[in-house]
């Protein structure tokens, strides 16, 4: 085996455009894959693509023997789209080192953190080649889609998966490359797209305005009817399971590293939503969202046309919290669409996929858990490596973001998952000039090692 | 002299694209300007060219003589933009005869009518080349983008097309090929169109969702707020100037050859706004509107992108009635939206143009007109024409659309327009797919013929 050298490795795989979501991508998708899956190979991984409706799983296994412990790696080879390219200062698929940084679409999400996995292995791997670990890769395809093709893939894999202890997932944030946060809860994540259809085609706005129902008006009516003045969501049902947060979750925050003002000149946001009483850096973790990431209709182009549009659409989705259900949420918020959507004019729904929440409770946090002694030694074992390679504890926080397959795999596959974050907001994650900290990366390569390093020792 | 064919001159004409609006059609612009002037020195004119901030204005004189009845001939050689392109059943500029129509973006707006003018004129002049009536054409090339340069032009010229009598307009609509109306009024205009600002790039949306405000969000309040349930606008002070409608005006309305049925099979809506009780065909005469013409923000593309957008944007055209002041609509249109926009969002707007309304009273329809004794003569000369050619009285109806220069001509000049329309609501108006009636360009061509050499004649 031949060791590679990180960063190279990075940049290689960072070329590949690898957008999941549009099928123009088609074969940056197929690159990236055969890029990981080569290099798992390289490592003496057994691996193989398992075809999806969509876009294939690497699923990649190095078995030592039974009764070793066993652990899953968790990632995923696609990346979110890059428009708008005209605000990027080097372009999305031709990564540059800049001040320290590797800019590149999907060097944060994901790709730099699997390099920093599979680095980390490469390492303790030439030392000890017979490293007592078991060890499955899944790295899939469709995470930025919502995973729409992991429930089947689980249908067939989940007995296999479920051999495993538990599972490492580096695709979730930190607030600064010196704090890392081991992420304790995921948002659910729904997904859905609406279009409302007035005149037959664009209508002159002279001749028609004042009698035709324009959808943009209608569109608008039904978008600033869904919030409440304080950002919350105004939708019957909505709320259902979403229970309270606990006091260690809050004194946790109490150490995160950015107070309010740093967080709003960061954003460059005149102000803030407070749901529901919330502060904003309580909110993003523990309260649930709708949010409208695109809409549109009408006339785009520069200056003015005198038109009534003969359609509008808006994207929407949802972030959700604790035991609130992908599904009826879906059907809340539809429901609550329909009903407030004007008479003169038609609406068309597109249902995308759904994700309930995540959650595990660390147990050096909560005394009332039930946690195998795998899990608790694992979780002891990252939070010393952390400490360790950055100087200060870990803090244990629920993130806004959503990976819908984790869920998945405890449901599926009984598999906990500890998460250690790694992208930092100074990332740009799923915005233009995407980067990632090559110093963090080295750091994080240091702690997986001793994190392998310790799991595989005899017990 | 020579003749030129009315069909193959339109043709030729529909050939260049002639966006106004767009910097990019700066060609097109140029190419369908000479080609109109090069047909009107054809015809003897004597052509100018003014120039403009923007598109220069065609101005040509046909002079015969001192005391000799004089009139005005308007219209525009600049075009609505053709997009969306790919709703087109063939090329918008690349003109397609079908079904005894011509297709092509301006077909009916208003390159048709203007060859029909032109053709009417040619027939005229070779019978009677000595025809004793002065000319003056004025086509410009920024009337979609609401006239900007007019006002300028007619510091300069405004004296000089004082000395006409009046002026004939065809760029305004009648309901069927066979019952031409005549305009009575047109509504005025105001343009603006609204940015709203948020993060200073796109945020992911699970990281940042509830409590980044979304500009998507704040936009759609600030919008569904200036409408009422019916249709009408919510915006104080809106209606100052708004006059009742005169009795003779709904009598003539009745006449109006499409039922409220027809007229949303036609337009294939589910329903219509009743604005303050004014019935549909109503309503697009009578009421002042205001309209979204466009709208967008954050992900545009196929399927998913969890982003909360950094900026969201929407075009706004008002339309005005009676005495409201296009400066005034402006004013209390961009306070309401001001008051309305959330604190977590920052604005900006962008001032449009604005015109006023204009209306003419037809002395056949009302005694207390005061009007010249030639413009009383040309309504009545203009409606025998129209009987004789069409086998029906035309009726006198308001028009929603707007054509702000015709009040300057008004207000500057002192001219009255005779405006006789000539498309139909087939014609897919600043739609994909504009046509033109060929049937009816022929009995238009064949009326203004009559007109001219009836204005001509020895009194």
């Amino acid at each position: 085996m031949k060791n590679f050298d990180p960063l190279e490795t990075l940049i290689s795989y960072l070329r590949f455009p690898s957008v999941s979501t549009d099928k123009e991508f088609h074969e940056g998708m197929k690159d990236a894959r055969n890029f990981v899956g080569g290099l798992l190979e390289n490592m003496g991984f057994s691996v193989e693509l398992i075809e999806t409706e969509c876009h294939p799983v690497i699923l990649a296994e190095r078995f030592v023997g039974e009764d070793l412990p066993h652990i899953v790696l968790y990632g995923h080879y696609d990346v979110q789209p890059a428009d708008p390219l005209d605000l990027w200062d080097s372009a999305a698929f031709e990564p540059e080192i800049r001040n320290g940084r590797i800019y590149g679409r999907g060097s944060a999400d994901n790709k730099g953190p699997t390099i920093v996995h599979m680095s980390a292995l490469q390492e303790v791997l030439s030392e000890q080649p017979d490293l007592a670990l078991n060890i499955t890769y899944v790295i899939e395809g469709e995470e930025e889609m919502g995973s729409p093709s992991m429930p089947k893939f689980f249908d067939r894999y989940s007995e296999r998966l479920s051999k495993a202890d538990m599972m490492f997932v580096s695709d979730t944030g930190s607030p600064t490359t010196d704090q890392i946060v081991i992420t304790t809860a995921l948002r659910g994540l729904v997904e859905l797209e609406i279009k409302v259809k007035g005149p037959k085609s664009d209508l002159h706005s002279g001749i028609y305005g004042g009698a035709v129902y324009n959808p943009l008006h209608a569109l608008s009516e039904i978008i600033a009817s869904l919030h409440n003045e304080d950002g919350s969501v105004n939708i019957p049902g909505f709320y259902d399971g979403v229970s309270k947060i606990e006091h260690w979750e809050r004194d946790e925050l109490k150490r995160y590293p950015l107070n309010l003002e740093e967080y709003q000149s960061m954003l460059e946001v005149p102000g803030f939503y407070e749901p529901r009483g919330f502060s904003p850096l309580e909110a993003v973790r523990f309260e649930p969202t709708l949010e409208i990431n695109g809409m549109g209709g009408g006339y785009q182009g520069e200056g003015t046309k005198t038109i009534i549009p003969s359609e509008a659409f808006a994207k929407i989705t949802c972030r959700l919290v604790a035991e609130q259900k992908g599904d009826e949420v879906q059907n809340h918020v539809i429901k609550a669409i329909e009903e407030r959507c004007p008479k003169g004019v038609k609406l068309e729904v597109r249902r995308g996929c759904f994700a309930n929440a995540y959650s595990v409770i660390p147990p050096n946090k909560s005394e009332a858990v039930e946690c195998s002694n795998f899990l608790k030694n694992a979780f002891s074992v990252t939070d010393l490596a952390i400490q360790k390679q950055f100087g200060k504890s870990p803090l244990y926080l629920r993130e806004g973001g959503s990976i819908p397959v984790i869920a998945d795999f405890k449901n599926r596959a009984g598999l906990d998952a500890i998460m250690v974050g790694l992208f930092t907001p100074e990332d740009n994650l799923h915005a233009p000039n995407e980067s990632f900290d090559i110093e963090l990366m080295q750091k994080a390569t240091a702690t997986f090692a001793d994190i392998f390093r310790s799991l595989g020792e005899p017990r």
